[in-house]
């Protein structure tokens, strides 16, 4: 940092003003978080809420341990899921009873493709974007290939005109996919617009909220959004591959058809019975026995938003983004920021496009400073607001000036790839 | 235990020498079991194992907390899924590289069925016990109902009747779904006379080892077993909804399609590419992050196998159950034991067929005695040899004939249903 003292101080006067003006918002004493770390991948594995180590000890030996398997009722695990789904739905925009935790998101989405397929007989196309997560276009293609839907890829900004095209080509649209927030380039795409477009030819709108879900509002029940996926690792801080969700709007509860139908889903599990009826309401979504410590260590998560509303965790999140912007751009010649300057659509990310990406990353963690490179060319930093401050803004931004300056990107170690999710 | 004084002395004697004799096999410090229960429950959710607590600590405080997303290559999360694969491959008789952890049961049945559709083409009868755990039945009909098989219950014992028949009727069997214990009643078929009538007709051998796995040598390698899964939270102890596993021996590995293609089941995975490319090996049936506090946990858990051959846990578990049985036999007056007498045909557990199986239940854990009832008339008592002793059986036994003398069973509490798993 030593390069730049006179365009240093006043960012340095700027973070601390803005940091006060957002200390309403500032949740670090609810996460432990190693001194000396700026964590700028929250948005990859969120940081450790402070309630969770307490709560996954009582649970192993308590509920685990010394009460064994009454603990199914006593400690009510068997409703974990929808449990725990209506505090991941209240940060989502669900009313209570919509959201079922468990499983992976890559069954999530195959699940809910799968149970689009049915809701929509007859129509053959699946629209996409092609920019999504690996996973949901690996989804895409194959629910496409079981249910025999045709794929079409397109940019969410064009939606409107190329579902108004298929439209008029005489093809029906079963479903438009996609993702609310761009993983690569956090960018954030008109929710309530995609949907109203996807209504007005009659297909269902699926939308994954791995990178918004804890990060902005989503407002699934406003939006009209007829099936939602997520992970819950990433903003909503649930640990390591914790378990993901699916919304089902109570309008769509009745004719979803789970395709993964196991007992926990069933109308009447212990009467063993076997034919399949499935439950009432979102649970029928629910697969076999759920991971109940990774559950358990996610409920505990989840109480770092108690009394929080997302809306004031997205202000807090826009400013810290806006200002690592802002720093980037001051301190790093000929930078190219490839997230959306518009606050209407940036998600809770700084993503930098640079060939030298990977060996960028490398270097930054090196000086404390942990974002993370997504193939094949950009530097991603993830703002988790409620843990992160202005000020770790500047210290970022100086550390990645630092390290073009000194060119420790281009060292050989980095030739390239990293295992990160 | 006051009333059977005379038949009580010779048994309790018989039990300390029998745990005298077995007391190499005693591993009861590796758990953590409360005071003043017998634990007749392991096959529903196994006991804590004593390494768990801390290694799970360490999980969450400094592989999440302090290294945060490093650990998926620090602490290689990223391979977690074979890693323990392979731990518990060791204790089914499968060869390294063979067994990958992950997701539910309920999943891992969906994908060996949908796995073996690919497998025989053209095939059209899925034979299955009618007796079968209630989620292998929905299984088996919702890939026959997406495949087009037709499903034949068959009980295993006529199995090889029956697919004579069926060749001789000139279908062609796809594959044959069955558990390797049944859940209900603990009789153990045999798993490489099932395996050879299978491969006569030409069909796959899938089976569920949810009820065996840890508790007797499986053998899958050695039985010619084509696919194979189970949970790990019985008998493998990995705590309540610890993740499943699915057992694709190489020979069937390149065939192997994963009807839930994920990106940890990807050949490249950070290559970030959209179309989606099988991993070599078993790993190409991962779907997506893995819950790894849940399989952190269970990797822990397998620790209490540490050093000991299942072999030798079998021989406990038989010893156990067999004088479990001789217990009730001598104090419950017209017990009524479904379980086989046969060592070869029983599994690890000892069920007994009563009206008021749901009552006495009850009024067991009352007293003590956890076991469990699985519907419609059945007291189940599992038996996780590793941390019982047969002076335990005998205690099971006596509050058995003291519930029902005391008619504990018939109190109008117990009217119905429990919900245990």
């Amino acid at each position: 940092m030593a390069s730049h003292p006179g365009q240093l101080q006043p960012l340095a006067a700027q973070a601390a003003r803005l940091d006060a003006e957002h200390a309403a918002t500032d949740l670090r004493d609810r996460f432990l978080l190693p001194s000396g770390v700026v964590y700028l991948d929250g948005n990859s594995l969120g940081a450790l809420p402070a309630a969770v180590p307490a709560a996954l000890e009582r649970v192993v030996r308590e509920e685990w341990g010394r009460d064994l398997v009454s603990s199914w009722n006593a400690a009510d695990w068997w409703n974990a899921p929808t449990r725990v789904g209506d505090l991941v739905g209240r940060l989502v925009g669900s009313a209570r009873g919509q959201v079922v935790v468990g499983d992976t998101t890559t069954l999530r989405l195959y699940q809910a493709l799968r149970a689009a397929a049915v809701m929509r007989p007859g129509a053959g196309v699946l629209v996409t974007d092609a920019g999504s997560f690996p996973t949901d276009l690996y989804m895409a293609h194959e629910v496409a290939a079981e249910v025999g839907w045709r794929v079409e890829l397109a940019d969410p900004d064009d939606l409107p005109a190329v579902l108004e095209r298929i439209a008029a080509g005489g093809e029906r649209v079963a479903a438009v996919a996609f993702s609310h927030v761009d993983y690569r380039t956090g960018r954030l795409w008109d929710l309530p617009g995609l949907v109203a477009a996807t209504h007005r030819v009659g297909a269902l709108a699926i939308v994954d909220l791995c990178h918004s879900a804890g990060a902005l509002p989503v407002g699934l029940d406003d939006s009209g959004v007829d099936l939602a996926v997520g992970c819950t690792y990433k903003f909503l801080n649930g640990g390591p591959g914790s378990p993901a969700y699916l919304y089902v709007p109570a309008r769509h509860q009745a004719a979803f058809a789970n395709p993964v139908p196991g007992w926990h889903g069933h109308a009447d599990p212990f009467a063993m019975t076997g034919t399949y009826e499935p439950a009432e309401g979102v649970a029928r979504a629910r697969t076999g026995t759920p991971p109940m410590l990774s559950l358990a260590a996610l409920e505990a998560a989840l109480t770092a938003f108690d009394g929080v509303d997302v809306a004031a965790v997205r202000i807090r999140s826009l400013s810290l983004t806006r200002f690592l912007r802002a720093c980037l751009e001051a301190l790093v010649p000929g930078v190219d920021v490839v997230t959306p300057r518009d606050d209407e659509r940036r998600g809770s990310q700084v993503s930098v496009r640079d060939e030298h990406a990977y060996g960028i990353v490398q270097a930054l963690i090196g000086r404390g400073v942990v974002g993370d490179f997504r193939a094949p060319d950009v530097v991603r930093l993830g703002v988790a607001a409620p843990y992160l401050t202005h000020t770790e803004m500047l210290t970022a931004a100086a550390a990645y000036a630092d390290v073009l300056e000194a060119g420790e990107h281009l060292d050989e170690r980095y030739a390239r790839r990293s295992i990160v999710t």
